[in-house]
C-alpha cells in the first residue's frame, strides 16, 4: 500500500481510455492525474504500449519532475506536465496525444476557429494554436520549455486555463487538461471532434463564419457557470 | 406500471441506437419518442452516458415542455422537441445528433444540394439549413426559440414535414424525425451518409450538377406515396 | 428441396457480406446469382435488413425479370440485373452498392482515372463513369433502361465486360459483376478502395497524372490473362 | 522441424499484424523475414488470404529470389524484397503493402513533407517518393527492377536505410523496413498515420511549413542515437 496508490490507479484507467477513445496509434500519448495535497502525480512511464500497461508501472513524480516512486522511467514529456500543475493550481490531470484531426491543425498552425455550437458547448473562443518553439527553447531543455510555450501562450492571449482546457502546440500536437482524470480524457476526445468537424465544415465552405457571441455564450453558460443548466 | 411504460421503453431503444449507428460521441444526441393519445413524450435525460441508461430515467414532458413524470432533469433541448410535436401532428419521434457530416454543413450554413439517387430516395430537394438564430432569438427562451426556427424555414420554403423529414440548424447541427422512433433514427442515419456523400461528391467535383427532376421524381416515388414499389 | 437452392445459398451469403466489407448501410444494396443451366438468378428480397436475411427469402428470377420462386418481391433493381445476365453470358453474379467513395464519383459524374498499381491489378483503364439517365429513359421502364444505360456505355466505349467488371451509373451508384458471387463482392469491395485512393490522391496532387502504359499492362498482366503469375 | 521455422513463425505473425492494423484489404500485402546466418527469409504466399495463412505456408527463399523449402509460390513481390536483403545488410523484415492514405501520396508521386514532431519521432525529413518505373524497367524483370528503383532513390538522395526505413515508389505504394518483424510492422503503420495526418494538414493548410530543422533533430535524437531518451 502506497499513499499514491489512488492516482496510480486513476492514472492507469486514463491511459488506457486513450486507445479506447481512437486517440492513440501504439505509445502516442500519456495522462498524467495529480493530488494536489501530495504535490504530486502519476504518470504513464515513458514507450511502454497501452496493452501492457498495470498501475505499478505508474510513475510518481513531484512538481519539479523528479521521480517519488517508481521502477520505470516516465513519459519523455514528464517535464510539461511537471509545470503546468505546478503553474496552474486548479488542474488536476493532463492528457497529451497525437489524435489525428487535432495534430493536423497544430502542423497545419492554425487555431481552430469557432464555427458552431459543438465547440461553444467546451468552449468559448478558438482553440489556441501556440507558435512552434523556437530554437533556443528547443535546444534548452525542451519538454520544460513546451510547458513554457503552453503557458505564455495562455498569458499572451489572456486566456483562463479554466475555462480554455485543451490546446495545440503549433508543429507539435494537442495537451489537455480538467479538474480530474475523467474530465481531461474527455476534453481529447472532444478536442479531436470538434478539429474533425472543423476540418470538414472549411472544406463544405471556405468562407464559413464564426458563431456569433449570443451563440457561444448561450451555449458555453448552458454548460458552464452559475446558470448552467445542462445535465443533471 | 405506467401508462407512459411504452414510449419509455422505446425512447431508451432509440437513444441507444445512436452511439450503435456512430451517431453520436458521449451524450451529443437525444431522441424523444410520443404518444399522441396521451399527449406527451419521453425524452432522455440531460447530460446522461447512453451506457447509463435505463428506461425508467426517461423523461415523460407534455407538448409544453412541462414534465409530467420523471425523477431526473429532461434534455435541455425538452422544447424544441415540444413546439414540433405540438405544431407538426403527425411526428411521433424526434432525433437531434451532432453527427460529424451534418453538422459540418450545419456550421457551412449550406444546404444539402441532391447530388444523386441515394438523397433522392428520401427528400425530393436539397436538405434544408435554416439560417443560425438572431440574437435576440438566442437570449430569449433558446431551446423554444430553436424550434420556432426550424418551423419557419419550413414555412418560408412551403416544404411538408411529412415529406422532409431531416433538416440543419445553422451553426448548429441537424434535427430529424418521423412516424415513429424506428423511422426517426433511421433519418439520422441517413442524413449523415447523405451529407458524407455530398462533401466527397464536391470534392471530385465541385461542380457537380443537381440530380435531375426526372430522376428525382423517380427515385422518391419509388420509396414514397402511392406508387411505391421499395420495400415488402 | 429445390434445383435453385445453390444460388439462393450463394446469393444469401453474397448479400451477408456487403454489410461485413461496409459497403452498405441498412438495405443500400443487393446481390444476385446466376446460374446459367436453369436460366435464373436469385436476388435479394426488395427493402428487407440484411440481419433479417435467411436463404429461404432470396427470389428466384428469370432473364427477363419475371419471378419463379419466392413470396417476397425481388429487389427494385431486378430488372438491371436481369437485362445484364441475358446480354452478358459470362457473368454468374451481380452486385448493387451505394459505397459511400464510389458513390461519390459517380455523383461527381466523372470516371476514375487510373492513378496507380491497385487500380491496374484490376482495370486496365479508368472506371467508366455512364451519363445520368436521361428523363424518357427515367419515365419509362427505369431499372431495364438502367440496365440499357450500362451496356450502352460499354458498348460505346468498346469495352469488354470481362475485363471491366465494374462501373459507375451516373448521379446514381456503382454497379460490379463477375464470374461467380465472391468475385463479384470483392470487386465492390476493390472498387470501393480505388474510389477512396483517388479521391485522396487528387486532394494530394490534382495534376497526378495518369498510370503509364507500361505499369498499367504489367500490373494487370501479372494477376490476368494467359502470362499471370499472382495468386496459387 | 526445419532450420527455418523460426522465421516461418515470425512471416506468419507478421503478415496477420496487417488487417489488426487495418493496412491492407484482401491479399494487398506482404511481410516477409529474414535470418542472416542462414542468408534466406521466409515470405507470405501469393494470393492466399490472411484469413487462411499458417506457418507452413510461407515460403523460403535465397537472397536471389530462388525458392528453398514451400510447396506454394511466393508472394509476386519476391524478388524486390530479395534484392533489398542483399543490398541492405542490416534489414531483417520488409513490409510492402497498399495501406490508403500512403498510397495516395505514392500515386500523388509526392514526397511526404515533415510537418510536425510525430512524423520526425520517426524519419528527419520527407518520405521519399521515388519516381514511377520507366518503361523499360517495366518491360523487363518488374519486380527485381522495383528493388532497384527503391535502392536508387536513397543512393541518388544520399539517404540511409537504416535512418529512413520507409518510402513510396510512385504509382505504386510504400515500402517499409526494419531490423526485425516487429519493427518492420511498426513503421507500415507509421508511415501510414503520417500520410494521414500530412494529407489533412495540408488541407487545413496548403502552406503549412516543413517543420524547424532545431525540431527535427530534437525529436528524432529523443528517440534515435547515442542519446535518445524515449521509452525503457
Amino acid at each position: 500500500m502506497s499513499k499514491y496508490d489512488a492516482i496510480r490507479q486513476a492514472a492507469l484507467e486514463a491511459n488506457l481510455r486513450l486507445p479506447e477513445l481512437n486517440l492513440v496509434l501504439f505509445t502516442f500519448g500519456n495522462v498524467s492525474v495529480c493530488d494536489r495535497k501530495l504535490q504530486a502525480f502519476a504518470i504513464k512511464p515513458s514507450g511502454v504500449a497501452y496493452a501492457e500497461l498495470d498501475a505499478d508501472m505508474m510513475v510518481i513524480v513531484d512538481f519539479n519532475g523528479q521521480t517519488i516512486e517508481g521502477e520505470l522511467r516516465p513519459s519523455s514529456d514528464t517535464l510539461t506536465h511537471a509545470l503546468l500543475y505546478k503553474t496552474w493550481p486548479e488542474i488536476g490531470a493532463i492528457v497529451h496525444t497525437h489524435s489525428t484531426y487535432a495534430t493536423a491543425w497544430a502542423q497545419a498552425q492554425r487555431d481552430i476557429p469557432i464555427l458552431g455550437t459543438t465547440h461553444a458547448d467546451y468552449v468559448a473562443g478558438p482553440i489556441p494554436c501556440a507558435p512552434p518553439m523556437a530554437a533556443e527553447q528547443v535546444k534548452g531543455n525542451y519538454e520544460l520549455e513546451t510547458g513554457h510555450q503552453i503557458i505564455k501562450c495562455f498569458t499572451d492571449r489572456k486566456l483562463d486555463y479554466r475555462q480554455v482546457e485543451m490546446m495545440l502546440v503549433g508543429s507539435h500536437a494537442p495537451f489537455c487538461w480538467g479538474k480530474d482524470a475523467n474530465k481531461a480524457v474527455y476534453n481529447a476526445a472532444i478536442l479531436e471532434e470538434i478539429a474533425r468537424m472543423a476540418t470538414l465544415t472549411l472544406q463544405v465552405n471556405p468562407d464559413a463564419p464564426s458563431l456569433s457571441d449570443a451563440l457561444i455564450q448561450e451555449h458555453y453558460s448552458r454548460k458552464h457557470g452559475p446558470e448552467a443548466y445542462y445535465g443533471q
